[in-house]
């Protein structure tokens, strides 16, 4: 994407045609018929990479009737997703065999992130990441790198380059893990401090302050992260909590006055409006209640949960009425099995399924567009159609495999009602391939095949 | 497939030439160094349908220099997957929303299954479902067609003419159902056993006796399967069994008498070494026990079971040295959410994960081959590369998608550890569009794309 190309389509108004889903609340507590926006024969204007209008058709040409449209019949746009948890280092170790996460995290992860200390390596696995995000029709995400600066540097350039809202922060580790991997509290403190001041708010780049989880960091590390917190309060706390058993187990061992895994975080500042925890499987009434007061997220990872056994997150309890908590989908790749959000829908589904619950195809959208933009506040910028919004937006097809045509013969739906089940049946046969088009801030991706 | 192009390879010998995967006895029992048999440079001759000599390409190329050699570089060969229990009336509605079994049943199954009555329709979803069970390297498999006639008809023809080895028998239901789907148990049996007469033994068609599970059958009609059964002994057995817990309870009160599930089945002489139960997710070790006893097998349909919140199959039980019960890998679209045996393969992996137990890539291809082919009592025929066995193979690309290429950027393994990395990666991540070509009887199918 030559910078010529994008200031060109920045300045000249474009046009889309066709149907559009997108959600004006949260479907876990409003009903589909008030929560959800479907526009069967919609017209989204953009320019300068933000939303300039959107609406029906018929109600909106006549005010743009001199901008070129694209139209996409019998295909469908929704918001670009957002993927709220996932480690880019891990891409290459995709799929590793035979462990649950501590003796997966030691036998396959770590050797794979010291890597990560060559930036040209590092560079060329964030440009394969960047454009595998892209396939899969995901325009923002919550990045873990490693504890190497160059490795978070390579990152923003390249998300720069591809003009992509990332948010990502150097990892923090300085215990119980190889050596190589490894860094001194005090000098992550630095580096992270000048990395914010560098990316944070920097085009599109947001960053995160990035604890590994608590059992890779000292007291005094988690004491800088949370002063890092308050000297730069707008800037995201980003870790895992409560992903596996045995994890837990030590992390009582390592924390013995904190009342739960929670409260770890709570102890050193890093719990609020911001702060976004990968997992939560194994998480009590009390500290559901605890995030839910602290306007913190939790990031929903259900392949990974299943491929690494560590369990069936309570997604029901989660989004409960009376401690409603920030709730949004991610991969977790390597420990997901996918790039797709469609495929993650998929297992999400069957994790609400064993625990005899039913994950509408409203629901689990709304998780990885709209509900994900909300966990990072950011739903002034991301997750919809509204004007003013980031003109992130995939088109999807929901005939994309002979399979999806036989069981979709017509893609196009007129009804709500019609809507949910097709769409439904694309969240669980769809993949990259239903991916016809990724648009980022309102250009179209231009994706290595 | 032309009869004319069918006859022109039966009769000329065949060659391929790449790396090769197959099974010499049961991963789970015998050490992976004992159990596959991995030939990183093969020679595979076929000739009229039948393998008729496979090893090591420097043994047996100076015999066979004749020969044209179709060799297949960086890919793998492995024996055609088998697909344990699928329902191919069901094709169009996979992922179908929102339910367990028994509503699922009522609210989509049945509607659906009551179309093929009508047997142009019923052909045209045979049709599309061999063609994606060849997409997807499935080359046999045992089906549930519906309670018409015509609806097994239909599927065995379209079969014949894709050369198929294809098990399936008319689906015995006298209650419990709508009545549109309902058949008298007396007419059922005489429409069972002509057909038998027709098509058990007819090319390579086989039939199994098939009431579709306790529930939907009398007493009367069970006990006419059992007479059948005594009547052709050969013949096969394929029902379903514990997958839901209001099924178990619904069949308990049906059957007052039998002291479990398995023990209905018992009691009206359908569990022997030729019966397939598929699920059996909540049964007990007394139930494994008489499993294993009466030689009977398992099918573990493991995208299924997630989709529809059955449970959790105990494979590790099933496989237990004490009382070990034939197992075989399924799909069971459409409650399955994949033809993809690579997919199951993926899930089933998953399941095993969330009980603390890994299946290795070996034990999973075991499933999917030489031992379902054993549940089928059709090791002599199918699920190996032996000498004589019937020619049904895949030809495997474990760099199909980017993701994948990154994964496994060297594609050859040399040593079984380096393909069981390389195949687990793709086991994991892959689908049909790893399957770069299906034989079928020797023949490359024509899948229409």
């Amino acid at each position: 994407m030559s910078q010529a190309a994008t200031s060109l389509s920045d300045s000249t108004p474009q046009a889309i045609r066709g149907a559009f889903l997108d959600f004006v609340d949260d479907p876990f507590y409003v009903a589909a018929s008030e929560s959800v926006r479907y526009i069967p024969d919609g017209l989204l204007v953009f320019q300068q990479g933000k939303v300039l209008a959107f609406g029906a058709y018929q109600d909106l040409h006549s005010n743009y009737g001199a901008i070129e449209v694209t139209q996409y019949s019998g295909k469908l746009m929704v918001p670009g997703f957002i993927d709220l948890h996932v480690h880019y280092p891990q891409t290459e170790m995709i799929a590793a065999y035979g462990a649950q996460l501590m003796e997966w995290l030691e036998t396959y992860t770590f050797p794979t992130e010291a890597k990560f200390k060559d930036a040209d390596y590092a560079r060329k696995i964030a440009s394969f990441f960047l454009d595998e995000l892209l396939r899969n029709g995901t325009t923002t995400a919550l990045v873990l790198p490693t504890i190497f600066p160059q490795s978070v540097q390579v990152l923003f350039e390249e998300a720069q380059r591809r003009n992509m809202r990332i948010i990502a922060g150097q990892v923090l580790m300085s215990r119980n893990a190889p050596d190589s991997l490894l860094n001194d509290a005090e000098t992550a403190y630095g580096q992270t401090k000048e990395q914010i001041q560098t990316w944070h708010g920097n085009g599109r780049s947001l960053y995160a302050i990035t604890p590994r989880f608590a059992i890779t960091s000292t007291a005094e590390e988690l004491a800088l992260a949370g002063k890092l917190k308050r000297e730069f309060p707008d800037v995201y706390v980003h870790t895992h909590m409560s992903e596996n058993l045995k994890e837990i187990e030590l992390t009582a061992k390592l924390f013995p006055d904190c009342k739960d895994y929670l409260n770890v975080y709570e102890q050193f500042g890093l719990v609020g409006d911001r702060s976004v925890f990968a997992h939560c499987i194994h998480i009590d009434d009390s500290a559901f209640q605890r995030l839910s007061e602290a306007g913190a997220a939790i990031a929903f990872c259900p392949t990974s949960n299943l491929f690494l056994g560590s369990g069936l997150f309570k997604l029901g309890q989660a989004k409960s009425s009376q401690y409603p908590v920030k709730v949004g989908l991610a991969t977790d790749v390597g420990g997901g099995t996918s790039f797709s959000q469609l495929q993650t829908m998929s297992d999400a589904y069957k994790v609400a399924q064993l625990q005899g619950e039913s994950l509408s195809v409203f629901k689990a959208f709304y998780l990885a567009t709209l509900g994900a933009a909300k966990a990072l506040a950011l739903e002034d910028k991301l997750g919809s159609f509204d004007v003013g919004k980031e003109a992130d937006f995939i088109v999807l097809d929901l005939q994309a495999t002979p399979l999806m045509a036989l069981r979709n013969p017509v893609p196009h739906a007129e009804s709500l009602d019609q809507l949910a089940e097709k769409a439904f049946a694309m969240m669980i046969l769809g993949d990259d391939r239903s991916i016809v088009a990724t648009y980022v801030a309102g250009n179209l991706a231009s994706i290595p095949t």
